[in-house]
């Protein structure tokens, strides 16, 4: 909470229509569909002979995997990093396991217990949103916004792992506004990407917002309205967070906040309690992209654009008639195969991925926001800030 | 973690043996007997007609409870507590609920999922020590130790609420170790205790707990080694946080930590991975509670004691043999259950509940472990540090 007083969240853009932003910023087109989920890489490696995800689902489980010697790939670390995905997999597993749903990865969380028979009559939407914000902050999140659903980013079909089947989706009615919620990544962990021992950065990543969001929605239906808990299921976040003005679009398809950088992940609320809605922010990140490709050059499968933003994506597991710097997710999955973890590179290089507790970070960072962005990105190289921890020296 | 930095745990007793030190601080005669899990209050509650804990209960249920209307009472408060306890909920109650078991409270969590083969062959037993605890960090541990698990503070008998009865318990053979954890609770929600409100502050705790401690227990165990996950299940956390080093017994009954005072929860693993153990610390804090009554004076129902440590506790629901302060569990059970919620006066009022973040606060501390304890006393009274902050401030 007390990093945001010494951080202006950028020029709120003049009263725009959330989705009319969108538009305009990505040029999206009267051709442009809502993307199925069975097209998303890792639900797409289940049924695409192509992808063969094996070497990277089976280092999820230490009984039928054998860690390697190299650090950052060791017992330790596969160890650590499995054991940080482990609440999200037994919550997200433990009910409907069965029909192949994973909770918070395919669909989103079911395990809302029964709130008030009767709403709560509000007072204001005003104070309504300052409590929902207030309460979603105790429970893990960094910074919380607020769009209208824009049902684009809703997946048209969800996907069943068990079936290999996708049938059309929609969000139960009355569901009018997404809830967003950015949670931090550990820095310091995520300064040793690519490694196993990285990893945890990411699943602990998870873990934080799971607990995080299904406690928002069973605080919103304890309040006698409708919500849903969700993670990467059910629809995509990035829009939706730019839509709550959490942040920007950055070259390496991630969105950049304002007081934490690229290194979060995000969580979401599907709700009907009445709220407030907030405005998208611009601060600069886009104009410092187009002058920065420290993501694009540190890709080891070169899955990053360099130039300018397209509206064909590599392949069809990305959105198409949008125009936007998009990554080719079967490059970069793949790469994440033939390492047995998930790698963020792009986050560690990123001018934007500082520790942002430190005051000279965010100067930096102020710099990287304004005409002097070209003398940031230059700091940037001399100061080495993109550079790895080895994992054997985070361990210590 | 950067807490600890400007913080001496305390002075380390010299290389005493854990169960000694134990001995000698609290007088424990050979009389002493393991305690029963079913005379536990909570549990007592379900079978002594004496204590009619239904007001309670029934609050943690929206679905069927109607929250009142004064400030901190209120369905907001009741709805952000109730939330707050929904991932304990869950994740406790989902294998072994038809069999009235909740794990975490009666029984320990038995999520954990198949862990590697074949033991990690580690180096040092001091690395191992070292590792487990950064990563404890990680997870949500604010402070960790290790000890010996001394079987006198393990439940005689575990309680099942389905069938009322107890049956002898033993931990699984071979655990050897405790490793305790503590976890912070947030200091502006326990500033408004009593209320529904602040019971949120509890409920988080344990929902950290969980996350922190079952983790850990699915990181051992993906080394290879056994890992029990534990809140307040299976044995007495004081205790063996006492002996693990991680602070010293209050008036109250509660543990006061170095670094966080007595606003914590405590979660354990119990393991069977070869680990160093710590020593007791001892830093003024009985010195300063022989002069301090606060919690006394300002437990509504008198259920702390204002004397000197007694070995006869006030009825059976503590226990025998053992010379400490006692509180008086029923009496405060019973406030309990004329409020709807949890009270914790008690923390909020004790000098030793302070933002450590603040140096002024962390001055305020030194002086009460040393010989000016009675000036920080008075400074106490005088800069009112105790006082509620009321719920709808909170709230703001």
């Amino acid at each position: 909470m007390s990093q945001t007083k010494w951080y202006k969240r950028g020029n709120k853009t003049n009263d725009v229509d959330q989705a009319d932003y969108l538009n305009k910023e990505f040029q999206i087109t009267e051709k442009f569909e809502r993307f199925d989920q069975k097209n998303d890489i890792f639900n797409r490696a289940m049924w695409d002979e192509t992808i063969n995800p094996k070497k990277f689902f089976t280092s999820y489980d230490i009984a039928n995997f054998a860690p390697k010697k190299s650090k950052g790939f060791d017992h330790w670390d596969f160890a650590f990093r499995n054991a940080s995905w482990h609440l999200t997999d037994v919550v997200g597993e433990y009910k409907y396991e069965s029909e192949g749903k994973v909770e918070g990865f395919t669909d989103y969380y079911s395990v809302q217990t029964a709130g008030s028979p009767s709403p709560l009559a509000l007072e204001s939407t005003t104070e309504t949103t300052r409590r929902i914000k207030l309460a979603a902050g105790m429970f893990g999140s960094g910074m919380t916004g607020v769009c209208e659903i824009d049902n684009r980013w809703i997946y048209s079909h969800n996907y069943s792992r068990k079936t290999q089947q996708s049938t059309p989706l929609d969000l139960p009615k009355g569901m009018k506004y997404a809830i967003v919620m950015i949670i931090p990544q550990d820095h310091g962990l995520s300064k040793t990407y690519p490694a196993a021992l990285s990893g945890a950065s990411t699943g602990l990543g998870y873990g934080t917002g799971l607990h995080c969001a299904n406690t928002l929605a069973q605080f919103i239906t304890n309040l006698g309205f409708n919500a849903i808990a969700s993670l990467n299921d059910t629809g995509l976040n990035i829009p939706l967070a730019i839509q709550a003005g959490l942040g920007e679009y950055g070259r390496h398809g991630l969105l950049i906040t304002p007081i934490y950088g690229p290194n979060v992940r995000i969580a979401k609320v599907f709700t009907d309690i009445p709220l407030e809605i907030d405005q998208p922010i611009n601060f600069g990140v886009k104009e410092f992209c187009n002058i920065c490709q420290k993501c694009a050059d540190n890709c080891p499968p070169r899955a990053i654009p360099k130039g300018e933003p397209q509206d064909t994506p590599p392949n069809f597991s990305s959105l198409s008639n949008i125009k936007k710097w998009t990554v080719d997710a079967k490059r970069c999955f793949k790469f994440w195969v033939g390492m047995n973890t998930d790698c963020a590179i792009c986050i560690r290089v990123c001018p934007y991925n500082k520790d942002y507790t430190k005051w000279w970070n965010r100067v930096g960072i102020r710099l990287a926001n304004g005409p002097l962005r070209k003398l940031m990105l230059k700091l940037d190289e001399i100061g080495k800030f993109g550079e790895r921890v080895l994992p054997g020296k985070w361990w210590g």
